[in-house]
């Protein structure tokens, strides 16, 4: 495996390391090829833990400004390696990883290297287990291990927001409902009881739900609530006793953890609900000094993120933190996940502009 | 692993090959402990087939009756080894197997041992893979390799009936019910399409379907329509583009497998339906002679078979062909699967009478 190249263009950057699988729990080869690059570059502290990699500037700047992405992208679908692809006259990287996030995360590794004199002082992550259980996100255990890392007076995550800012985010809730039933050969079915014919109301009131649009801070945040697993069955010939049903819940940032878990227990009264993953939003974080003069060097119309960050994160540790990145959020984890390039460079701008500011 | 000892009571012997694990695709042990046994007798002619185990009188008699029993079992769910219990001062063998049908198995074995000079010439066949797709059955191989083996003039298959002789059988179709989405980020739940959501109305319509009763020949069969089998899902945080309903229709031996395939189409009609799996019903087959005769031995009024049973496969062959054996068959595939001590030497005795009767 070459070493990474961090005084290529962007987009070159963008493409070797998408070219790198990094499926969660996948993400050493990568890592280790980040921590050798940016472990040679003499203005940067670096720190590890596991495939978490940690690298500051330290030059007693006022304020200090950590900037974040993560490295895992979700199961590759046929789409690595990368193509180059032109829709429209507009030249796109198309393939997994290039949007959610390591266009991102390219922009960070070049601005890393090349920005040996921020106005700030910058904390960058990359990390590792993002697109899995919160538990196992690389900054839950950074958390942990060296909370003195997350100390700053701003926080930026790479994630895509088509080059926008996204403020806040909403919270994430995933919850087993389930049916019982009494098992019984499939030939005299009336001796036992269906639990999949059970779950039928499960599944009518997930497809009648009309999820709320909610208003906080001046952003509104457009809910959801899906099925996203479903199983039962124990063999083709007997009558299952049991059928779960896996849903996540997309809450607004003004709902509290206990609030949405009361929602998603209310839409399945009469189930049986088990809560096992829930992160709370973030609102929006855009009344910060630091915030709102970013928002003016990038001068773009901020908007809501849909999808659960790790804003969230920062906003609970008291940092505010926005999102801002390459790629448009809709395509994420899409099998057809493309960027244009135009959208790296106008990132890859919006921070050098920013970071080198007098 | 010791011989089985086919001078023990039957109940020994059925206890002995229960505690032998022979889940369907696992049968070779148990089927080599029967080949061994009967190989041993020489008033039988042993033919082996995989897992399936065929020994024939040819004595010369004027007619032939094929006497017939699987060997496997549905998994184990911590019901072997079995167990002697008692409830209300009856006594009981517990556990896989007891009822579908290593009691009736049993009990043929003994008989096969003993009946050095039957009435009429006998074919015992103890076969494997009756559990699942009938394509796996040791008797779709049989009929393939060795049809001659199956002509006779009558056939008793030892499927659980109580110890009474329950006519013909319901047939059964396996078909998948698919429903199509959108992949999308739970996220972003707008841009996608959920394809568990879309099932809600296959869900509703089995759990609202009410089967009918349907009189064949003097006997009332009862059909039935259930999901056995429902998946679907990507990962926690993806909407899914794809859900699959395995349905199971037991229906009456008056359908063809054409009109039970209309049905289900019916039924589901506006999804996806792919037929797995069909096998047409048996109708009573008690006409014939040597059935009035059985029956008349026997002394108990014939009921109908609900469970498909490989009845049909004999009334294909022209083979008249009925049900006869110990257990209850609504505790087939039970977890409390049970079979009175009593019903073990019922069956003993009534074929042993029938089958030594001058």
């Amino acid at each position: 495996m070459p070493a990474l190249d961090l005084s290529a263009p962007s987009v070159d950057i963008a493409r070797a390391i998408c070219d790198i699988p990094s499926v969660s729990d996948d993400e050493t080869v990568l890592a280790d090829l980040i921590h050798a690059a940016v472990d040679a570059l003499p203005h940067l502290d670096v720190y590890r833990d596991g495939d978490t990699i940690v690298a500051r500037t330290d030059l007693g700047r006022a304020q200090r400004v950590v900037i974040a992405g993560h490295i895992d992208t979700v199961p590759i679908n046929a789409n690595v390696p990368t193509r180059g692809i032109v829709i429209d006259d507009e030249p796109y990287l198309w393939g997994r990883g290039t949007v959610d996030m390591k266009s991102g995360v390219a922009v960070q590794l070049k601005l890393a290297a090349e920005l040996v004199d921020p106005r700030v002082d910058l904390t960058w992550m990359w990390y590792d287990h993002e697109e899995v259980d919160s538990d196992l996100n690389g900054l839950t255990r950074l958390a942990r291990t060296r909370p003195d890392l997350f100390a700053a007076d701003f926080a930026i995550l790479g994630e895509p927001s088509n080059g926008t800012v996204e403020g806040g985010c909403n919270g994430t809730l995933r919850a087993l409902v389930r049916t019982k039933g009494v098992r019984a050969h499939s030939a005299r079915a009336w001796i036992g009881e269906n639990a999949i014919h059970n779950a039928a109301p499960i599944l009518a009131r997930l497809a009648a739900y009309r999820p709320r649009k909610v208003p906080v801070d001046g952003l509104v945040y457009r809910e959801s609530l899906n099925a996203v697993r479903i199983s039962g069955g124990v063999a083709s010939n007997v009558i299952p006793d049991a059928c779960e049903v896996e849903v996540n819940y997309r809450f607004a940032p003004s709902l509290t953890a206990e609030r949405a878990e009361g929602h998603v227990r209310d839409v399945f009264a009469g189930f049986s609900v088990e809560i096992v993953d829930c992160a709370e939003g973030a609102r929006p974080g855009l009344d910060a000094p630091l915030a709102q003069e970013f928002v003016a060097a990038v001068g773009a119309e901020p908007t809501p993120k849909y999808g659960w960050t790790d804003v969230a994160r920062f906003a609970a540790l008291g940092v505010p933190a926005v999102n801002y990145g390459p790629g448009d959020p809709h395509l994420a984890h899409h099998d057809e996940e493309r960027v244009p390039l135009s959208q790296i460079a106008d990132v890859e701008r919006g921070l050098r502009s920013w970071l080198t500011a007098s």
